[in-house]
């Protein structure tokens, strides 16, 4: 049996669940906003979610919170001082600490400074969007990038602005790490794509015209033939899909039906659903504690990504689900057999915008998006180039190029809200789940037979095993090596995108 | 224009509008529990809602609230002392004192043991009204009676300890009042179901098997043809119809289906439409003080009665709906003509429980417990031998009795949550109603004529007009008389029930 924590621990853990229900609380605010609420209502839905969140804010920062962080470690160095406490509530008590540190370190006037400057950001993004003119919004993205500067110094970093950034979003990344991890990878990928370039593919008949009824049945089943216990989840509908967990026991997603395009709403839920898994299998006796918190959003990523792409595009999961799609679009694949429905739902396709990206153009997106946000921040970029150089790097990376500014460089509202640094985590997902496939592959040696039977709950219980229940107790590296056995790379992720495009391109 | 309130009014409405809105927050954790949270969230939804309404209990008894109330008003006498307060912000402090007043009165001890109880009797209610058992629950009972009269005691009260718990629901209402005006009311109902007993009215075109989904279709059309703003309202489906509202831009309501009955989902939609217009028809402008809150349940309840009985069950309001059902169930009603269902859905028929009985009847439920509830406070009634005195009652009154405990003193759980004085307020709702309608018909003499048209907006902006547009401002008695001109009793609704049913019972 376990010892008892002492009760400085119990005290902390108390007044951090208590901030964690709360927290609960706000993800229920968001959640009905963008699913049931009346439209009419958005103005007293701000004031709740303004209110509730100052009031979180408040707790987190509070010198209470901080007196009972400091019985246990000192907050400044993160020294440990407690004795008797397990590794698990060590690493706990460390991520209490630096998160109360990384808090407490942007003043609050920085912070209301930069969320009013957002949200005018966003407003006025949505307006330069739409009319395809960045010149509207170039004052705006300017003075982010004056404060996301100044925040990267506040945080302070050692090599480069970025690093502080990243920090926020994936804590034991560096600018000069990814450089590591980007620089084989963009040359991987921009090869491989050039194999495929010229390579036809037919996928005629995953495009038309799909009853969104017959839709919205189908992604049901398939949500419903996954390893997710409905009693603590549910799905709806949203005009962007997300998910959201309000505890292990309260996990909800959503998705939205694309009359054109069928595939889209199963992909959807399958990602969706991977990261609900996640946030099911933490440990729900840890509540309240960093044990029961997703690492990062790459690792929370990389559970998306497993289940979209390394489960849901895959051979074996099509041998067991490809039936009963032809049977809900008997005129569309009817004829078609499994081969050719499985190459064409993994057809490369260069794009604009990385939410429409096939797997090997994918993570070029992502680079694209880190290299020019380096150049921002550095100075390298001024921000009235931008245009012009999103439009290059869009040619040489893809092959592709955007008419205008709405489908280049104001096509997504990330740096409207300041999100710089937040990019990186969208490819480092596919990196760690492609990281984790090999350790999960050499275990289940025979997984491709199991999923083409319709088992898939052994998936997620090696997820579980392997990666959710441990919550925060590792990082993302940590938890990469503990795994695998083997340092974080992006190795996997290429051998895998080359084996599996050299099958279906025959190259 | 109105001039500006004294600064200390402001500060209150400041800290009275962040109580309101986390209020707000709460009811969207309740609404969401009985709607759409997955069955196995229970427990952490448990956790928020107790911490919630825990911090709202702290707010509003304060040192901190209550020093903005004294710089208005002395909380102890309730006189105000602030100069240059309009006569709308007088009665806002005088309802922010009487609260605060009413709050502080009850120890917080009190309110955890009675809070304890109540829980554990709810369990052990549904238990014991599981197995018809009366005396599972008489311990529990007799300990919440006790708890109840230590309450009224705190309230302290004048002459009946039944006029302390109806303050609770209905602050200017007494137990002498309610006599004066239940006497002659319990009289004149039981002389009218006298003459109609034995009549026979066919009616059993209303029963039998109607499509749930034609039932659902049929509701929301009439729901839609209400004049209700549809981007401030929503309609779902759960367990236990109610209506919940975060805001008077936020107004949500749910129904149910019953397979055998339609006409339950229409008057359960009329009701709780009716509740959720009173609540849309406050005064937005004045949100987070008590100039946009309702008067009191009795007045709330006037309004879901007005719009499902002296509206829903109106000849009028269906020579416009009624094709509408007709085609909806074909079968069913093509052949009856309009009159005979109109009385149809006003068949009266004593049954043994309030929520399904009809008008004539409604209120004999409702004095039956009046009678039962004084009698077990006053010490004239023993709890144990309640059984027997509410059958002998419920023959008395009603001329049927219950077969069991189950369909007797155990069929509903306001007593096991310890709402001693709840159940007048719905049948003052009634009478509020009628009392009300007089002066509707005599402004709008064609009223019916345009019912008959469809016409429904004129009597929404009748009742924001001259109801819901004062919030708070007046008390149930002040409005009564504000609206038509004369003090509030039975004389109205017991007119119109005489007039209404010797028409459909040809008396």
């Amino acid at each position: 049996m376990a010892k008892k924590p002492p009760q400085a621990y119990l005290d902390l853990k108390e007044a951090s669940t208590e901030i964690q229900t709360y927290n609960s609380i706000l993800s229920l605010l968001h959640w009905d906003q963008e699913t049931h609420m009346p439209e009419g209502a958005i103005v007293p839905r701000s004031e709740q979610i303004s209110l509730l969140s100052a009031h979180i804010h408040e707790m987190k920062t509070s010198r209470k919170f901080k007196g009972l962080i400091e019985k246990l470690a000192s907050v400044s160095t993160g020294r440990i001082k407690a004795k008797g406490l397990s590794a698990k509530e060590k690493a706990a008590v460390r991520e209490w600490t630096n998160e109360y540190f990384r808090l407490k370190k942007l003043p609050v006037s920085f912070i209301k400074q930069f969320s009013q400057l957002t949200s005018e950001a966003s407003q006025i993004w949505q307006c330069a969007k739409k009319e395809s003119n960045f010149k509207l919004f170039a004052p705006f993205l300017s003075r982010i990038i004056d404060m996301v500067r100044e925040k990267a110094s506040i945080y302070s970093y050692k090599e480069h602005p970025y690093d502080a950034l990243l920090g926020c979003y994936e804590p034991c990344m560096t600018s000069a790490k990814l450089h590591k991890i980007f620089t084989p990878l963009r040359k991987d990928l921009t090869h491989l794509l050039g194999q495929i370039r010229g390579k036809s593919l037919d996928d005629r008949f995953l495009h038309g015209s799909f009853d969104p009824k017959k839709q919205t049945a189908l992604g049901q089943t398939i949500l419903n033939a996954l390893p997710i216990e409905p009693a603590f989840s549910r799905l709806d509908v949203s005009a962007h899909p997300f998910s959201t967990a309000l505890h292990p026991h309260d996990s909800r997603i959503t998705t939205r039906i694309l009359p054109g395009n069928f595939m889209s709403n199963i992909f959807t839920i399958l990602h969706e659903a991977g990261h609900s898994m996640y946030e099911m299998g933490l440990p729900a006796e840890y509540w309240g504690t960093p044990l029961a918190e997703p690492v990062s959003l790459s690792i929370h990523e990389s559970q998306s990504r497993w289940w979209e792409t390394l489960i849901g595009r895959s051979h074996a999961f099509w041998s067991h689900f490809y039936p009963l799609a032809q049977k809900t679009f008997p005129a569309k694949l009817g004829r078609v057999p499994l081969d050719r429905f499985y190459r064409a739902i993994n057809k490369v396709t260069p794009s604009l915008i990385r939410v429409e990206a096939d797997e090997v153009t994918y993570c070029l997106h992502v680079i694209l998006r880190f290299e020019l946000e380096s150049a921002l921040l550095s100075g390298d970029l001024q921000v009235y180039d931008l245009p012009e150089a999103w439009r290059e790097k869009m040619k040489e990376l893809l092959g592709v190029a955007p008419k205008n500014d709405r489908e280049g460089c104001l096509q997504d509202i990330h740096w409207a809200l300041g999100d710089f640094g937040y990019f990186p985590t969208y490819a480092l997902g596919n990196l760690f789940a492609a990281h984790f496939f090999n350790a999960f592959a050499k275990q289940h040696p025979d997984w491709e037979k199991r999923l083409s039977s319709g088992d898939l709950a052994f998936v997620r219980d090696w997820l579980k095993t392997n990666i959710h229940s441990f919550g925060k107790q590792y990082d993302s590296e940590q938890l990469a090596k503990k795994v695998t056995g083997k340092p974080f790379s992006e190795e996997a992720y290429c051998r895998y995108l080359k084996n599996k495009y050299s099958d279906i391109y025959r190259l």
